[in-house]
């Protein structure tokens, strides 16, 4: 096969009527496929249903001396924050168990700092002029979505294999106004990467201009490896300690991708001195988190060792998947030489990079034919994607017999766009 | 027994030295009771605690062929509106089903119209020179927490028996920095009353000068009758709809007190304007609340009919309890003439009125003998009781045996410090 950029026009002419015939037939099944969002599939939420079959027994209702049922423990039950501590590697007391979702305790932090201001904050956000947030981009388009939310200017900073740019984040943090940082750091959502310990190091020992800096550290996908084993991660509340940045940073985690999206439980860890201030604040919204939800999670996932057994198990169902989605692109996209991306090991996307320029035409064909994916634009901040290349690919939900047809759909649709492009 | 205020000196210096004794007894005794909080007790989770055998079969995991283990549904279940709205007498669209705290959701609603205002706000309430808010007094010390938390000036309203005095209501909103009132409007907390038709009335028809007057409606005790019959309640939202009013109020329940006060569910409901503008504004935060535990809570719970018989066996344990502290009241206190108190039928507190001046003392010598209250002032506004009276008696936590003894502990301490106060 002839790369698409050294095709002749002739050759590209007779090419683009192929694909298009292609892209007919495809769209002539009438199909209504879903790749847009990192969502489990059925496989993997019946993997977990057991988890119904505890709370059964009465010394189930107890934990450590507290009745779950009942009001109290607003920072969570002993047990659970045990269970995070030891799965992210930082001590129970710098745990804070939410609800079920890790995005209402990023908001809900973002909505503190701007409402009350942060430990070390002067005044309030809502009071300062400008509040700028630092966004390694391609990124998670709800990081991104809750700082717009509140006003704050977005400034995209490279991703790169290693993380964020550091150079450019380091240039950027001389700003006062520059409040904080969006992280995926491990299996960074699109891309996949894992930030290197060099890039840790030099986020662990920033000196923002900001005393109130608050580096986001959204570990999504701390043991979410579909491919090979676990990978150690080094924990960043010791690490910004080691620096004298101990209260800088927030961490985030959930089992929304280990037992529930609907009804996990959720996490953050912060230094203690974060952690008193913050549950001065947050005892006045809430007198605790569901901690039935937290005690059964505790009695199903056990330990660090026990959970990440169950992941081996979900790694049997995604693994499949992607590889299904990379094969495709490597068979049928990599000798045409108009795209690129690269093979994850774990999280919960493939970002591929598409000929500048065709990102949302391609997105758009694919609608057409009935496969909704994310949309063009939305792993960069309002949504823009300066080059229009990047396209985040999520193949867990559909089963595998779908995602074929989905991704075969996107394949044509990259290379239509790609054509059109060239000219044709 | 004479009452004490027509007593000689030599006759209260006689009967100081008589509670005093039976004061120095009864701590002598070493208790640890707690009346401090409306917080269930042990039989009451027992009685409920067969929830935890739902949830079990594959058909439960969809409702409306919703998969309630996954992603999505922001505002909620269908089904779960449906219960909520049938509880309420108002419309399923009308109902946003939160976790497991109503508390939050209200926190929630008044930080938004703090960092983004409400739909028909001219800006953010942050934005305003100054916030004012109107807090019937006596009334529950977590609703004004949170607005003064927001550095909202509090404004102290009297309640009556029909609920608040609306001629002072209608007075203090004809200033536009006043922007909203709480309530509870069914047993209200701590006295138990229920808002009379007339008062429904002149609320729901209120025309604030505030354009985004916010009314916050608690119905924390919507079924929580324990003496007596279900008692029929007005749809606040269709009350205020009737005046051109529907955007000026959000009601709120909870199951904490149906089923677990750590793992129930909550809601919010308002107009679909409003609705629709919240969605918005909570999409951002969140995917959805823990439709898992909604399930459940809709298998369990079914219709309100049967959470009405649910109900009627709380009250089997409620009622004893609250009998016990006012028989304990009518007999010991009563012919002192020393304090005032209600027979409340339904909600969780009784509120007493001790002799101006001695609430804090009562206390105070109360937590000396090991009994824990809710602390004095804690019903007014800034934690200041004007009069320094009233006194929140929570009696659903201690097993009955336990509340006799804290009962008569209360009351010896309320002889003791009425007679400080009158001179012995």
């Amino acid at each position: 096969m002839t790369a698409y950029p050294k095709m002749t026009a002739e050759e590209r002419k007779a090419e683009y009527a192929k694909v298009t015939k292609e892209y007919e037939d495809l769209k002539a099944r009438g199909l209504k496929l879903n790749m847009a969002r990192g969502k489990p599939g059925k496989a993997q939420l019946d993997l977990v249903s057991d988890i119904f079959d505890l709370m059964q027994k009465p010394e189930d209702y107890v934990s450590d001396g507290v009745d779950v049922r009942n009001y109290g423990e607003l920072s969570g039950l002993p047990a659970a924050k045990r269970l995070f501590a030891e799965i992210l590697g930082c001590r129970p007391e710098q745990v804070f168990v939410g609800g079920n979702a890790s995005l209402q305790l990023m908001y809900d932090t973002i909505s503190k700092a701007y409402t009350h201001g942060l430990l070390r904050s002067e005044r309030p956000w809502c009071r300062e002029p400008v509040v700028k947030f630092l966004c390694p981009s391609p990124g998670y388009d709800r990081h991104f979505k809750v700082t717009e939310s509140f006003g704050f200017e977005l400034i995209t900073i490279p991703m790169t294999e290693e993380g964020p740019d550091m150079d450019a984040v380091e240039e950027a943090i001389k700003d006062p106004a520059v409040k904080g940082m969006w992280n995926v750091p491990k299996y960074s959502n699109p891309d996949g990467f894992i930030y290197s310990a060099e890039t840790i190091r030099r986020i662990a020992s920033m000196k923002p201009a900001a005393a109130d800096f608050l580096l986001m550290w959204d570990n999504a996908y701390c043991v979410h490896e579909f491919e090979g084993d676990f990978v150690e991660f080094p924990d960043i509340l010791a690490e910004c300690a080691k620096y004298g940045n101990a209260d800088m940073v927030f961490e985030f985690a959930s089992t929304s991708k280990i037992t529930f999206p609907g009804g996990g439980i959720s996490c953050f860890a912060c230094s203690e001195a974060n952690m008193a201030y913050m549950e001065k604040l947050i005892g006045i919204q809430t007198i605790s988190f569901d901690k039935v939800n937290q005690q059964r999670h505790v009695l199903y996932l056990k330990d660090k060792a026990h959970t990440l057994e169950l992941m081996k198990k979900h790694a049997a169902i995604m693994g499949p998947k992607f590889r299904c989605v990379v094969d495709a692109l490597d068979r049928e996209i990599a000798p045409l030489e108009i795209a690129s991306w690269r093979r994850p090991t774990g999280g919960y996307f493939v970002s591929l990079y598409a000929m500048p320029g065709t990102a949302r035409r391609t997105l758009a064909l694919c609608k057409e034919a009935g496969v909704t994916m994310t949309g063009a634009g939305a792993t960069y901040p309002y949504g823009k994607d300066p080059q229009d290349s990047n396209i985040r690919i999520a193949p867990s939900l559909p089963p595998l017999e779908e995602l074929e047809q989905a991704i075969a759909v996107l394949c044509v649709c990259l290379k239509m766009a790609a054509l059109e492009c060239l000219g044709v």
